[in-house]
This record gives C-alpha cells, sequence and structure tokens, in this order.
C-alpha cells in the first residue's frame, strides 16, 4: 500500500467492498466510515490517518459535528499512513449487485458476418505444384464462388498443419467474405459469436450460435471499471488525470471481459479458439476505454470523441482471447454522449423503418433520446444526473440485495408498502424484510406515489398538511417522508425521502421531458405515438409512474413499452446479420445530434418541466389517474 | 554446453568462426578440425571426444588414415563431452563474407504503395460534434478525394493527442489508399521505405526515400540462419525436425532484419517510426521462414509451399521495428523451388514487355530459369547442387578475403594468373598474395581455362600428355591442376583442381543447360535473343567463361547480360512502385511452372549436357573462342 492513499483506494486494493457512486470525488457521501484505532493529535488529525474532512467542506456536507467527534469520515477523504482499523457502517457496505441485463427475446435475421465453408482441396502432387493457399482459394472459389480472399495471419501460419490432419478436408471461416480468420480439419458446422454490452455499471456477454442465432449462455458481471469511478465522467477524470490511469481502466475492462468469456467456456463447454466473432456496445467512454483511447477530450469542451465509426479490431490485439484470428466489431457511436449502446437500440428498434412517430427514452445517468421516424431522425442527451442510478438520493442505491425495488402509498392512510430485491414478499408480508436504500425503478415509484397520495405537490414541495407521522421534519427543520421505519431496515435506520431528493429527481426527469419536447419542437411533432422505455433497468420501471411524474410527453399507457437492455439487443443483432452494421455506420451518421445546451430556449423549457407532471402541458392519456 | 554436443555446434555457440557449407550433415567436409588435447581410449576416441569419425563412412570421404592418426576430425561428427582443446587449420576458418548485393541503378516509376497526405482539420467545436477520425476523413475527402479509409489500431490510439500537438494540422500516411497506417503533426514531407533481399547466405536491405526514389543506404549482413545451416536443405531439415527449429530460425532472420534496420538508422539518422513500408523478396524457403511458416512440406514430394501469392503483414506482428502501422509486403512465389527473388527478377527485368525471347539464369545453389516473352513465360528450377557456391568442390569457398574470383590460364604455357578477393593486384604482380580458395565467379573461370587451354577434354578429363608442372596425379594416383602454389597462399598448401571438382562443374552447368534445353524445346523456340545472368554474384561472373562452359545455349556473348543482384532490385521496384506488386502477383501466377525431374527427355538431354560446351549442339557465337 503506497503511503498516502486513500482508505478507499486501500479498500479496494484489498477487495473490501465499500460503496462509492462519485468515485472518489467526495461528492456522493457513500463512503463513510468510522475510524476505530489510529493515534489522533489535537487538531482532530491521527498521525496515521490524515482526514481532509475537518478543512474540506465537501465533507462537512456529509458528516455532522456529533460524527466527526466519533471520528466518522468520508473514506476516499481519508489518507493513510500507518496501521489502522476501520468500521464500515451496513449503509456503506457495497452490495452484490443485481445484474439485470437478459437479452430480450428478438426475431432477427440471420447473417452472420462470418461464415464457416466447408472444403475439399485438391491434394497436392508433383504435376500440381499450387501451394496449399491456392488449393484453399481454389476451393473456395469453386464451391462458394468466394475469390481474392486475404487470410488472417496466424492462420496462415497453421494452415498446412490443420489441412494435412484433416485429409485436405477442412472448414474455413471467412469474414465478411473479405477473410479467412480460422480454419479447423474436417467438417465443422457449429459458429459461435459473443454480443458484448459494456455498460458503466454492468458488463454483459451474449454467446450465440450463429447459423441459428440461439442464445448458449448469458454472462454478466459488475464493470470492473467500477473500482475506478462509478460514473462516466469520474472514469473519464481517473483516465486523464492519473498516471497510468487509461492502462488500469482498460486492462480491467479487457481482464472483466477474459472473465465472462471464460464464465461461458465453462457453462458450454465451448473452446476460446470456437468464439470466431464478437461485437461490442457501449457508451462513447465505455468505447473509448475498451478501444484503449483515452476519453480525456469527452470531458471538457467541446467533448469530441477520437471516433464515431465503427471499429474493426483483431481480437489478440486487444487481448481479448478468443479465436487469434477473430475481429471485434465496436458498433459505431453518435455523439459524445450518445454511444455505441444507443446505436444499438437504434438497430433494434428501428425507428427509421417506422411511420409512427418514437420517442425512445435510454435511462441512465445520461438519459439518450431518439425522436423520429422514416423520415427524420434527431438525437439528444441530457444531464440527468445520477438520481435515477440512486446517487445524490439520500437512501439511493443501486439495484443489489435490499434495494426498494417498487413501492406503493394508499393515497388515504398515506401507509407504504415496498418489495426489495432479494425477497419475493411484500413489508405488509415480511416485516423483517432488511431493505438497505432505493434503487432507480424504486426512486420512479417514490417519486409518483408520493405525487398521487398528495404527500407533494405539483410543484414538488412537501404538503405539511397531510396528517401520517411518517410525514415529519428532521433535525434542520427540513421536511421528509418515511418509506421505511428502521424496525424493517437493515441500516437500522428509517429510510426516507427528503425535500433534496425529490429537486433531484425533478432536476432528472425534467431534463428528459423538455429534451423531448425541444426535439419536438425542431421536427415540429405533436404527438408521439409510441415511447419506448430503455436500459439495463428499464424493464422494471414501472411505466405508469414514470408517465405520471412526467418523465415524457403525453402519451398513451398502452404504447409505452419496457424494451430492457436494448442496447445488448443491439450488439446480439449486429453479430448475427453484418447488414446491421452498416445500418448503424448509417444512421449512427444521420441521425441529427441536437446539442441541448446550446438551445435558447432549453431554460425556459427546462424550468416548466420541472413540475409534476409539467406546469403547463397536459396529459389527455393519464386524465383517468393524475389527481 | 549441453554435454554431447557436436564440436560444430559448440563453435557456434562460442562464436568461434568455423567454415561448414552443409551445416553439419557431414557432406561439405569443411569443418574438418585436429583435436590437440583429450584424452584418445584404445580405439582412437577419446573420453572427452567421442568422434563418429572412424566408424562413418561419410569421414572417411574427407580424411585419411594418416589425418586420422593425427586426430584430424569433422567438427560436425564429434562429439564434446568435456574440456578439450581443438586446432582450427587455416582452410576450415571461416572468412568474412564479402557481401555482394550492391542495389543496380534502374529507372524505376515512383508510386509507393504509401503516401503521405498533409491535412488541415476542422477543429472541434460545441456546434461541431464529429469526432477527430471523422474530421480527418472529411479532410482526405475534401482535399485528396480519397473516401472510407480505415485505420490502424495503434495509429487510432495517439491520433488525438497527434492532431492537437499539430494544432489541427498533421500529415496522414496511406497504404494502397485503402488505411491509414501513421500520423503525425505538422507537414511531414520524406518517407521511407525498406526494400530487404532475404538471400540464404546474405541479407541485405536498402532504405529509400518514397517520394524520391533514391537510395539513402545500404546495409548488409550474412543471413544468421547460417548458423543452422548453409543451404536451404539443412534449414529445412532443421525446422522440420529440431525441437524449436523453425523458432530459431525465424528469431534469427528476424533478429538480423533489425540489426540491419538499426545500422540503416544509425548512418541516416532517421528513426524507425519513420519507416513506413518494407518489402521482402527470398526464395521459397527463406519466404516460409520469414513468414515463420515451418517449412516442412518443401523437402519432401510433392514439394508443396504454404502459399504462393504475395502477403501483407503488420510489421509489428512479426517482430519488425518499423513504424508500429506499417506493413510488410512479401512478393509471391513461383513454385517450391522458384521463389520470390526470382519474382523479383521477372518484374524488374520484365520479360513479359519483350519481343525478343529472353533467357534468365539465376545462379545460386538452386538455379532458376524463366524463359520468354510477351506471349509466353515459363519457368523451372534445377539442383544445380552447391558447386558454383563453392561447396564438395576441393578448394571451394564462399565469396570471402582470400578467395580466388578471377583466373586466367596461358593456352601455351598453362601458367596461371588470378586475383583474390580483398587484393587489387593478381598474383603475377604480387607473390603474397594469400589465396585461400576459389569462390563462385572463379569456378567459373578455372572450368572454361582449363578447358580452353586443353588441360580438359570436352568430356572434362584431364589430358594427362599436357606437359606442366602443375598437372600432377595425387596420392591416389587422381589426375590433379594447381592453380596456386602453396607459396602463394595462405593455407600454406597448393590450391588445385582435380577430376572431382570438374565433375561437379560438370553436372551443375549441365543439369542448367538442359533445363534451358528442355523449356525451348516445350516453347518451340529454337534462338535465344538475350540471357540475363542474374544471382548475387551474378555480375561478378566472367560471361565468356559462362558462354565457355555451356551454361546455357548458343547466344551472342554481346547480348549476355550480367544484371547482378535482381532480385533485390525486384523489392525495391516493388517498393516504389505499388502496381509492380500486383504484377508480381499476375505473373507469378501465370508463369508456367516446369517441374524439369518429371520430363522424361530429361536424362538423355542431361547427359549431353555435361560436355564442354556440348555433346552434340554447336556454338556459331563462340566460334573465334572454342578450341
Amino acid at each position: 500500500m503506497v503511503d498516502g492513499t486513500t482508505l478507499l483506494n486501500a479498500a479496494r486494493q484489498l477487495g473490501a467492498g465499500l460503496e462509492s457512486i462519485c468515485g472518489g470525488k467526495g461528492s456522493c457521501g457513500k463512503c463513510k466510515i468510522r475510524i476505530e484505532e489510529g493515534y489522533f493529535d489535537k487538531y482532530g488529525i491521527s498521525s496515521s490517518v490524515k482526514s481532509t474532512a475537518t478543512k474540506d467542506e465537501v465533507n462537512a456536507k456529509f458528516i455532522n459535528k456529533q460524527q466527526l467527534k466519533q471520528n466518522y469520515r468520508l473514506a476516499c477523504q481519508t489518507h493513510v499512513h500507518g496501521d489502522v482499523v476501520v468500521f464500515v457502517p451496513e449503509e456503506s457496505r457495497k452490495g452484490q449487485q443485481v445484474v439485470r441485463k437478459e437479452a430480450t427475446a428478438r426475431k432477427i435475421k440471420i447473417n452472420p458476418a462470418v461464415k464457416k465453408y466447408y472444403l475439399e482441396l485438391k491434394p497436392a502432387s508433383l504435376d500440381d505444384a499450387a501451394g496449399d493457399y491456392e488449393r484453399l482459394q481454389a476451393a473456395l472459389e469453386k464451391q462458394y464462388k468466394l475469390s481474392n480472399l486475404a487470410i488472417d495471419y496466424p492462420t496462415l501460419l497453421e494452415m498446412q498443419k490443420t489441412v494435412r490432419k484433416g485429409n485436405w478436408k477442412m472448414t474455413a471461416s471467412v469474414w465478411k467474405n473479405k477473410e479467412i480468420v480460422d480454419i479447423e480439419s474436417g467438417d465443422v458446422k457449429k459458429s459461435y459469436g459473443l454480443a458484448v454490452d459494456i455498460g458503466t455499471t454492468t458488463v454483459a456477454g451474449y454467446l450465440c450460435e450463429l447459423t441459428t442465432g440461439e442464445i448458449l449462455a448469458t454472462e454478466s458481471m459488475m464493470n470492473p471499471q467500477v473500482a475506478y469511478g462509478e460514473d462516466v465522467m469520474s472514469r473519464i477524470g481517473y483516465a486523464a488525470k492519473e498516471k497510468g490511469g487509461l492502462k488500469r481502466l482498460n486492462g480491467a475492462i479487457i481482464k472483466g471481459l477474459n472473465q465472462i468469456i471464460g464464465g461461458i467456456i465453462k457453462k458450454t463447454g465451448i473452446k476460446r479458439q470456437d468464439i470466431i466473432d464478437m461485437t461490442v456496445v457501449g457508451n462513447t467512454c465505455m468505447q473509448h476505454l475498451f478501444l484503449n483511447i483515452n476519453p480525456q477530450y469527452l470531458g471538457r469542451a467541446p467533448f469530441t470523441p477520437a471516433i464515431h465509426h465503427s471499429v474493426d479490431v483483431k481480437a489478440r490485439d486487444m487481448g481479448i482471447k478468443i479465436a487469434s484470428g477473430a475481429y471485434v466489431h465496436v458498433l459505431p457511436i453518435e455523439a459524445g454522449f450518445v454511444g455505441a449502446d444507443n446505436v444499438g437500440v437504434l438497430i433494434a428498434e428501428e425507428p427509421y423503418n417506422q411511420d409512427e412517430m418514437l420517442l425512445i427514452i435510454d435511462i441512465g445517468t445520461n438519459g439518450e433520446l431518439i425522436l423520429g421516424n422514416r423520415n427524420r431522425l434527431m438525437s439528444s442527451s441530457c444531464a440527468t444526473g445520477p438520481a435515477f442510478e440512486g446517487a445524490e438520493i439520500r437512501h439511493g442505491m443501486r439495484a443489489a440485495a435490499g434495494a426498494i425495488e417498487k413501492l406503493k402509498i394508499d393515497p388515504k392512510t398515506k401507509e407504504v408498502q415496498f418489495k426489495v430485491i432479494g425477497n419475493d414478499k411484500w413489508n405488509t408480508e415480511d416485516k423483517k424484510i432488511g431493505a438497505r436504500g432505493i434503487c432507480g425503478s424504486g426512486i420512479f415509484d417514490v417519486a409518483a406515489q408520493v405525487f398521487l397520495a398528495g404527500i407533494i405537490d405539483n410543484g414538488g414541495r412537501f404538503n405539511m398538511k397531510v396528517k401520517s407521522p411518517r410525514l415529519r421534519l428532521n433535525g434542520k427543520g427540513e421536511a421528509e417522508f418515511v418509506l421505511a421505519w428502521a424496525k424493517e431496515t437493515a441500516i437500522k435506520q428509517d429510510i426516507v425521502v427528503c425535500q433534496k431528493d425529490i429537486r433531484a429527481i425533478q432536476l432528472a426527469k425534467g431534463a428528459m421531458y423538455s429534451g423531448a419536447r425541444i426535439m419536438m419542437k425542431r421536427m415540429g411533432v405533436k404527438k408521439i405515438d409510441r415511447v419506448i422505455l430503455a436500459g439495463a433497468f428499464g424493464s422494471y420501471i414501472d411505466k405508469t409512474s414514470a408517465a405520471v411524474i412526467g418523465l415524457f410527453p403525453d402519451c398513451d399507457p398502452k404504447r409505452v413499452y419496457a424494451v430492457g437492455n436494448a442496447a445488448g439487443d443491439g450488439a446480439r443483432i449486429a453479430l448475427l446479420n453484418v447488414d446491421k452494421r452498416d445500418e448503424a455506420d448509417l444512421w449512427a451518421r444521420r441521425v441529427e445530434y441536437i446539442e441541448l445546451t446550446l438551445e435558447p430556449e432549453f431554460n425556459n423549457t427546462f424550468t416548466k418541466a420541472l413540475n409534476f407532471p409539467h406546469a403547463e402541458d397536459k396529459f389527455p392519456s393519464l386524465k383517468n389517474i393524475l389527481p
């Protein structure tokens, strides 16, 4: 351990699960710990643990005077200079994130980039001086009308042995009718490819049989880069400022993907060498880090990415352990903050083939929007803030065991029913439910339910006239509403929603709504025919809650669809159908990207969108639901 | 040192220069040494040195009984089991080979595969969200009408930094209008490429400025693979049979080329990264070993090469230390024994653009022949044996200091005049000339001169009626002719030409001649208009000597040209003109390869061709010269 490293870093290096959403910037307050042992001098600073807490106003936000006396600190702001014993409170313990990236059943036309061709070569003889490669070419030409193919260099090195082993009968894997990327002895029918979705938080890999499209295995994990920052901006900062930061971030994701591949191999019994193609989607930052390109320029104006276009790189050049000749196809991105994941949604949902006016919302730390149909397509991105991911929400957390994912409030009694991840029962059935916080889908429910129950007004203010023991003022005189009593939790304290939480939700949904509104205005669109909610937890969101808080302009709730991890589906579609790759490049370029912050009307539109569901707009489709 | 290793291997590992042409098979007899210290048991075999000499009839060819008593052995047949002191006679000492691979002045149309384009990119701004790669593509399209270029992966990783360093002004190196293989900040005009000729014995590299074709530096060295076998067959055997043999042979040539590149960098002051293209020629075995393909199948019927076609491989994938994005272009081969070096001759001499009937002879251990003109082209290869390289000739040696390279015999007095490499004077001017043996060009002169002087008859037999102290019978009663008296040599013994040497030369030239004759017959050609002698020592051969011994069918000596290292010139032409690469692939395929050993008339044709100059054929062009 380097002297002077932060407690957060030390915990990471030791593999101790300490919560952190901001990645060590001292802005999320999730990594609060208590120092148990260590000498403290008169300034309250230990000679072995030096905390910047007392000096730094950042800490004042999260640690009050009493806690400071009890030696509570933010782990990310505390530097270790010797041995120390630390207590990690329950709420700072990192839960195992529940990975919610199941593949969606979709009908996909099968036309993979890599196809296998069984070949019977003319055996070499004294009166036929042709080389093995020329025999292979001749067979490809004669049997399949394929000509002038290049050959992968390491594949060439193994060719003669393989060809003879199979007694001049062999199977060639050909990439895009251009290059022989693998050869095997004899007749090999099955062909495998891997579609990968690199999310900021979660990484998922789908092993597909390339001739049928069947998903043979799904494997997922937390993005190992989370250790270096939980959101995109923290990772950009880490890559830009830390020495060796890019190398570490790239190394983490490559290692992670190799683990995913290892898991898939174990599950299915196929060999690494059998995986002959791979597609990858991810937001612009993930795309950069995966490609080992420093995302530093994404972090400052004018937020220029290195490359929009799709990239084909040999897996071996990236350190990805699949067939040595295989290519990794990284899907294109649309803009600095509209990444390949959004392009995945694009080719999965094909708004460019629809007559209906579609609004596609990809919910994450960064909201991504696509509006349009076959006539015109627009995209934009808005900084929703991390509220929907659980950060900047007092009891927000990621989708891990104990997170409240569904919640209902009785409009009359104001009593609360909720369900946590990892427990099929509601708190009304199981009092020992052990809630630890609220995750994304729960946050949507909380906002919608407190609004529908009249606990907050449409401006988001708590209505103190409501009679309920759950509505109260805290020590600072601020209103808060108790969602779970301490006895129902694992953290031994009440889980509440406070005024600041409501404000954060308002900012997030307001940004999303005004983005859609501005795009509609630019396109001259009055009404949206269909809303598609995408994103890792998109399919867990209650559509009505989303509509009630005003996440998007009015749309018939029957026409709101949650498509789950459409980005991952996009990766799978591009894996199974090579034409979709061209489609992705084409539409990633054709989509008109609107930089919302440059729109003069943004502030005005945004302000009106902060109300629940909106200050002016009517929602005829919700007339039976809204108060 | 491994116990039981041969003395030859031990010498190699210690870097001691011990002569060996056969590569340790006991068939050339060049590595004769005398054991000075070491215990010998009653069988004449030391406990520390075990020689198979007494048992092995191989040795009997080279070591007589008296020498055996004096503890002479072949180093390659003697195994070391302990400390030993060895004397290396002068004739077994390896001289520094004189590398004769100067580039020939040729007019080459300049159109390199890699071209540099100076670009001024539109700087990134908030209202232009394009990525750097897209800006680069836009500038290439706008300024040079180049579109849809791929980009080398490591080049992509450095792009943003480079572009910003040059303040959006940059130079892109584009390979074949397909791929951006390097980018540099600012306006860079000079562009460098390396043409490489990998000979079995010698490797040469020519650094060229790609926009002018100027040769800036030439660097050459012995092929470091010589340590593992001096001829092609020994190296094939080494790769096929020795564990790790291929790896060692490939590693040796890659390391050697990196040394050549290092030398060029030192001479010229350019950087490795500045070398942006490279072309390579070599015979089929050298091509395989350079590409790291096991040449094992070349060594046994039906002698199938892995690939005929040219290959483009990233330099970094081969371990070649030039620009990381650069490709190495390996020229195509024609057949198992007609390699890329011959293709080099082909595109340098362009017989396919000539009306005249051309015969191109590439002299080496393996003779390669091309016959034809614009109407038809044929090639063949014949096993000339290593006589022209100095092996299997009693006093043969490679072109090193002390080798007799020119020789004349007075037809009346039978007195001999000769010149050795490393001394500008003839032996008649400098008695201390220090001859050590006879190299290739000298061997041609010896054969022609003993024939013209009547010392041998046209059947190659010594005419013992000739009165000269130089013509004598040796201890075994075999005729020999003294070329250099012991006092004129560095090896303190007479240098002679013996009956066996003459036979070896007859076999070599007979094979070449009959190859040409069979091709002429197949093509229906009566007369050759022009003969081109190529090969590393081609330009040192006396054209008349070659004609007199009957190396090729009758041709006006004025129309015989020695073009030197045409193979290396071919590499340089392909480096400087990308269209010549396609031409090489086209003609390497179009040339009809004739397997001479399969021709039923070969034996008969060959037998007649053993005579000087031929048993039947007339040589009207030589009527003033022949006896």
